[in-house]
């Protein structure tokens, strides 16, 4: 089962992330297969945007570090000025790194930028990352993700050079030169907030880096954190439930070995098609307990699928419940139904059949953002799986004929040492994480000096302070909220200080 | 006269720098004409090397922020152990950013760091700038310089890139980890060094960046600072030597538009060839002021020439003492030949005829390290003239077929807000000028904070303080070089503290 299981491994970190931006470029091509149609909810457009602002776009060099004669490619981004109060009263900007996705989507899922605006008289600003949403080079999606010559310049580096001259462009053509930008991020586009602050400190004077995990790096934090984190939702809920899920596998694993076993379990996950092997199920249902994880907030959601509050504790209540009797895969079925069919208008279910293909951040974690993942057999409810970089390596020479480099995020922005570095060199930066997001266990979870602030919450889940509030947001996150704006509060009057302080001499 | 002036112009600067470092690429193809043999003395090859060392290759990627398939090429380092005590005590290693050419003659020229490398126990490694030297891709300095495709790569931010994936090699390959990395450069070399302090904080603990211009961009300091600078050389040294130079330009232009004016100046400046324009005249005398403004050392050196100890004091003394009846450009004449004979092998003179050839830094001046420079009516002893960068521009397009980037710069690395980016984010950066020095007026030429420090000397000229030390430093060249051992010494004890203080918790 070696190969087999390294390749659904990989898998399931690369979905999971993927889903996770929840990108919906257009690349209905063979070479790039909508996962999000599969695994999660495309995004509503039939919905109103809740925000208002205008779409725009800035043609943008392909290439930032070299002088190759490249086509340039239209960046596109989201701008409201209606809450600014201008480059005289030098009102802010605010600029939301955008990740792997469509910015629409995450304009629509950061609710908390919007809100804040009025209070800071602030310019909002939302630019689409490269390679994602319409922000493709050479003319279309289908073209950008030809292949590996065309990808190339789908890097995070490439993503910061992109927002910084965007930024210095929108400051020139606004005569804004010197109102304060205070940049946010979440998950990927976290981690380029607070990279940005690192490498561009002259460009912004904070960053709000939500569910960030700069340090999922090489050995910086032990491989097996991500899959135990996801475990202890499930074990906080329930030890039977964790057991059940713990035990599926092999379950599933012996009866896809028996001569009908493959139609049987089709039969019991109610698949629209033919399980051709174990894998794609075990893929399906990983895919769902990591989302379900990151996603685990307290009050009902829409932001990949559509989910009770709490809703972990609604699956292991299923899984559970069920009467006695009921086989470990039954339960298993009745509880991944809350993730995949809440609303209950599925059918039946369609397993990705081609999860290799070309997608955006499958290929940045091919190439830069090489995060080792492990799955413990002591601590986690996963099949055990010990990550080895040399299969890695194989899988995407096979997939996209890249060699990844995993030592080059660490040369180019730090890590084993992220600790002094930021300590010595970064300033106004925030990272808040929720304790229950299994990326929580690759982030800065503890304040490093007065001005680089770590933000925990015991009960938060992925960048949950950036969604939009709601009448059921706890105590503890309207206060975490609090806490973040009293922050930018003060590097905005520390900047406006400093700056009359300059205009007075 | 616009446009061969603006020609003009654009070349004294180039060759200025190109000169300044001495690059001697075996560039003789007709794209590549060798500036060097014609302006400065060539690297005496047959001289033995002051300094024992080993020279090695590491394999670089052509383009470290993306994932073309491009050939690696080989980068040259100079590297020597000898004094390293190891990796046990924390051995530093010193680290030189090497610049625009061969890294062996710059390894020559810095006799600062092998001569403090035994007090310190330090490793001492020279790499070569990609482009430069024995350093270039695509298997060939002609193949190299080809064209824009090929010379697309030749920028700052990958010769950053190129130093930190080197040291990252180095201590994985000496087992050395945690030992501290110093950053030494001198002009270029000192840019790079002071950027790659604010872009790579976690890799070295300090740089010592001599006469490094990094606010010689767009208008942070006016244009007209480097020729006001060489004119005050002479200014201090005679006001009837400034004004004989001053005068000297019309004086030129005058008979050259006469029958044989042209002739006549080839006969007075004892040209070998005849003089096609009398530009080429200009540009062979703004040259040699302004290479003996920055080499204005006060003892003997043979840095680009064989030049005596304050070279420009003697070219002044022979400017003013012609006899009475001598004509202006007779006086020029034997001034100049101060910088051009002082040994008095030459027979005759060769004017460049082809200085818009390819050559690596005139390339990195079309594109990112452009570096506006007027020379002003009132106050310089140069023809007057005024930048224009539409012109500039231009003359890229027509010698490179590139567009220059003339915001990039400040963009990536900062610039009109430099002082504040050092304050809150360097730390443990010398920037050393002396003011005789052309470069000075776009350094940093005042302390920032306890730790990025400025050491200006009125008598220093170009980085002299990284050259070999003689018996006739005066006193203020020794007392700075023992306040930067200081310096150094305090980076490292620093860090040996808080590394001691890691290691006991």
């Amino acid at each position: 089962m070696g190969e087999e299981r390294l390749r659904l491994s990989t898998l399931v970190f690369t979905v999971a992330i993927t889903v996770l931006s929840h990108s919906s470029q257009p690349l209905a091509s063979k070479h790039a297969p909508r996962f999000l149609g599969k695994f999660a909810a495309a995004p509503n457009s039939s919905q109103p945007p809740q925000f208002h602002y205008e779409t725009r776009y800035f043609q943008q060099r392909l290439d930032h570090f070299s002088f190759s004669d490249l086509p340039t490619f239209p960046q596109r981004y989201l701008i409201s000025t209606e809450h600014w109060v201008g480059p005289q009263r030098l009102g802010p900007i605010f600029f939301y790194c955008g990740n792997e996705g469509d910015i629409e989507w995450f304009a629509q899922n950061t609710g908390f930028v919007w809100e804040i605006a009025p209070r800071f008289g602030a310019m909002v600003v939302f630019p689409e990352h490269r390679y994602y949403g319409e922000s493709v080079p050479y003319g279309s999606a289908e073209e950008a993700y030809k292949n590996a010559t065309t990808l190339s310049y789908l890097t995070a580096e490439q993503a910061l050079a992109d927002f910084s001259v965007l930024v210095t462009h929108l400051k020139q053509n606004f005569s804004a030169k010197d109102c304060p930008v205070v940049l946010f991020g979440g998950s990927y586009g976290g981690m380029l907030a607070a990279w940005m602050r690192l490498k561009y400190p002259h460009i912004a004077v904070g960053a709000l880096a939500s569910s960030a995990p700069i340090l999922q790096f090489e050995d910086i934090v032990p491989a097996q954190t991500f899959y135990d984190i996801v475990s202890n939702n499930f074990k906080r809920e329930s030890i039977t439930c964790f057991n059940y899920i713990k035990q599926s596998w092999n379950e599933i694993a012996s009866i896809g070995q028996t001569s009908n076993g493959l139609t049987h379990l089709a039969e019991t996950f109610n698949l629209c098609q033919k399980l051709k092997k174990t894998v794609d199920l075990y893929d399906w249902l990983e895919s769902a307990y990591s989302y379900l994880a990151m996603v685990n907030y307290p009050y009902p959601s829409e932001f990949l699928m559509t989910l009770p509050g709490h809703p972990i504790r609604e699956v292991c209540r299923r899984i559970d419940e069920g009467p006695a009797g009921i086989s470990i895969l039954e339960r298993i079925y009745e509880g991944v139904n809350v993730y995949y069919n809440y609303t209950g208008e599925a059918k039946c279910f369609e397993l990705d059949d081609d999860p290799h293909g070309m997608s955006g951040w499958n290929w940045q974690a091919c190439t830069e953002m090489v995060m080792p993942m492990s799955s413990s057999q002591e601590s986690s409810m996963f099949p055990p799986y010990e990550y080895n970089y040399t299969s890695f390596q194989g899988e995407c020479l096979k997939n996209f004929g890249v060699k990844p480099r995993p030592k080059w995020i660490t040369t180019e922005f730090g890590g084993h040492d992220i600790h002094d570095t930021l300590k010595k060199f970064g300033s106004n930066i925030i990272f808040s994480n929720g304790l229950l997001d299994p990326w929580s266990g690759g982030s800065v979870l503890q304040s490093i000096s007065e001005n680089v602030v770590s933000l925990v919450t015991e009960e938060g889940a992925h960048h949950i302070d950036l969604r939009p509030s709601t009448q059921d947001d706890p105590d503890w996150l309207v206060e975490l909220r609090e806490t973040e704006i009293k922050l930018i509060e003060s590097w905005i009057s520390d900047y406006h200080q400093k700056n009359k302080a300059m205009f007075d001499m």
